[in-house]
């Protein structure tokens, strides 16, 4: 092989975009300021003065705010609560692949509802409901989803939160890459408009480093209780180190430079994501998300991604397929994540992509 | 109430005895020495560099390891991967009581064996396995055990192994206090034993700090490969930053000096409650033990402990009563755990303490 690997693959940022001085700081003023906090065991609700944080951030009681490790592990916890063997749950198609297989391995009944460039298709959820589907729980990625990039709309955050009163299931609002909008107006948070139907997460993940490993859960506080009952019994205490880290990298305005540091360098990778594959791969067909890691690219019907995939390997550019996302289908879409590469190694990437799919 | 409440209750180490600078410099090392594996999504095997060094302190291949945010996680991984409704289990009486509750949780069938101050009463193991129990496990605390402070002898621990040998038992040897040696002599784990019959738990909780949620799981190398595969469905990946700041607190040596640091204050701690016991309480009996954090007290037959626990709390001391430890019995019995409370409040609260017994 010519040339190092360049991944359209992984969710992750590269190391150049991630304030590791600002974390080494954070980490002083931990020790510093609250050392016994930081350093002893806390309780399953997480680290105190972030979670005060967290729901001063979302205008709520701190009652309704779980701090986990990572927001996967809160995802974990929902379901765990939630969601029993043969349970109904709607999902978006296509999906974050983790979702989809975390509700499987509960034995979740999942109905996946198509996706949108302006989000889940309310119609045939409306559509499906009436024929009779009771889900406990739809699971939504709302700002530029995972995989897709799209971004639900106002008017169909309305429908879906009605829907959900009316068939009464939670909305699971999933929602790490918020603070990532490139372009375009902000929404508000459906959490915002019905806090007893919504249950929120999100993460540090994106705006401080993954290796912190912070998430948490939004929601009503009987079901924070009881989750965080869960916790308790699965390990005492969250990471009292990392979230007082966390606190202290928010509480000094770190964070708010970060996320301006990591849109900044985002903005530019897709931009010339956007500009390379129409100039390269002319045959893609794709929506420039407004924010986010992640680009859907369909290719023209017919084209075998899989065998793609293997070509693209062969010449040190990797991606995920589309089907990795879906329970069915897809055979002919992949999933650009221009998160963790450069602008340099996009063009390159692209370029060896567009080779790759000339091969087939 | 006269004067804060005096606890025996929590087995956690007190601040003082945390080296909360030694922990701070290690966190600064963290992001400068390898910046990219701290702050990146790592895999569910934990950071590479404190696998490693835990395979190293065990003589084992890093295949056998695993790292968790805690070693209660990896405990209930462990669980997760092994134990399914109805299958039996063995459990020492009394033990730790979150393992009650989580092997209850899991509908586990939970045989209790009574531990001596040598250990689990290995003859007695036998009779219940020739009479035609099954377990799949035996979770056994070699040293300074939770709740009891007692320890495995070494010739009960070569009968366990046989015992589980026979009869195709999984050891689960669960070991966090094990450093926390005060005297007597060290005995070789079981792990090192039997490597493909031993799952071995430790955690840096007791020697490092609790807050920082780092645990291990040392067994068979296929059986770490299915738990690594349930963590990822779990969380991705643990704490890197949590476990990087570990990693390099114990490559400097931090390690070495926090454990003798912790060793010689509850050595002092551990012998002022010793005397004060004999000379405050003298119907108190108890096995003194050779390191760890607990010491069990055996009251005179008949002593109401649940009323000794409310007489104790209105003169500000608190401990966990037996009851907590047991499935049945234990009424005339307590936990006192001396790793958070200093000589002098060791010896106040022993006196508030005799002072509620007089009082029944």
């Amino acid at each position: 092989m010519a040339s190092p690997t360049i991944s359209f693959a992984r969710g992750a940022p590269s190391l150049d975009i991630i304030d590791v001085e600002g974390l080494r700081d954070a980490a002083v003023r931990a020790f510093a300021n609250d050392p016994a906090g930081t350093t002893a065991y806390g309780t399953s609700i997480g680290y105190p003065r972030l979670r005060a944080w967290i729901a001063e951030r979302h205008g709520v009681e701190p009652e309704r705010v779980l701090v986990t490790n990572g927001s996967m592990q809160a995802d974990a916890f929902l379901f765990e609560q939630l969601i029993g063997s043969g349970d109904e749950v709607i999902v978006e198609r296509p999906t974050y692949d983790r979702t989809l297989l975390s509700l499987r391995a509960r034995g979740a009944r999942v109905h996946a509802v198509e996706l949108a460039p302006d989000g889940i298709d309310t119609d045939a959820l409306a559509t499906l409901l009436s024929e009779g589907a009771k889900p406990k729980l739809a699971h939504i990625i709302p700002n530029f989803q995972n995989p897709a990039g799209y971004t639900l709309s106002r008017a169909k955050r309305q429908a879906l939160l009605e829907l959900a009163r009316k068939h009464e299931f939670v909305v699971f609002e999933d929602d790490p890459y918020v603070e990532l909008r490139f372009s375009g107006e902000r929404l508000e948070t459906m959490l915002s408009q019905d806090p007893e139907r919504v249950v929120y997460a999100s993460s540090f993940s994106k705006t401080v480093c993954p290796g912190i490993r912070v998430g948490y859960l939004v929601g009503p506080t009987e079901l924070i209780a009881q989750i965080a009952k869960l916790a308790t019994g699965t390990y005492i205490s969250p990471n009292m180190v990392s979230q007082s880290i966390v606190y202290e990298f928010c509480a000094s305005g770190a964070l708010e430079r970060s996320i301006e540091t990591v849109k900044t360098a985002l903005t530019k990778r897709l931009r010339t994501l956007d500009v390379a594959l129409r100039r390269e791969l002319p045959e893609a067909e794709f929506v420039a998300p407004e924010g986010g890691y992640f680009m859907w690219v369909t290719l023209p019907q017919g084209t075998d991604v899989a065998a793609l995939f293997k070509a693209a390997a062969e010449r040190g550019v990797a991606f995920v397929k589309g089907t990795d996302f879906l329970m069915e289908g897809g055979e002919n879409t992949l999933r650009l994540a221009y998160s963790g590469v450069t602008p340099e190694e996009v063009d390159e990437g692209v370029s060896r992509l567009a080779d790759a799919y000339r091969s087939l």
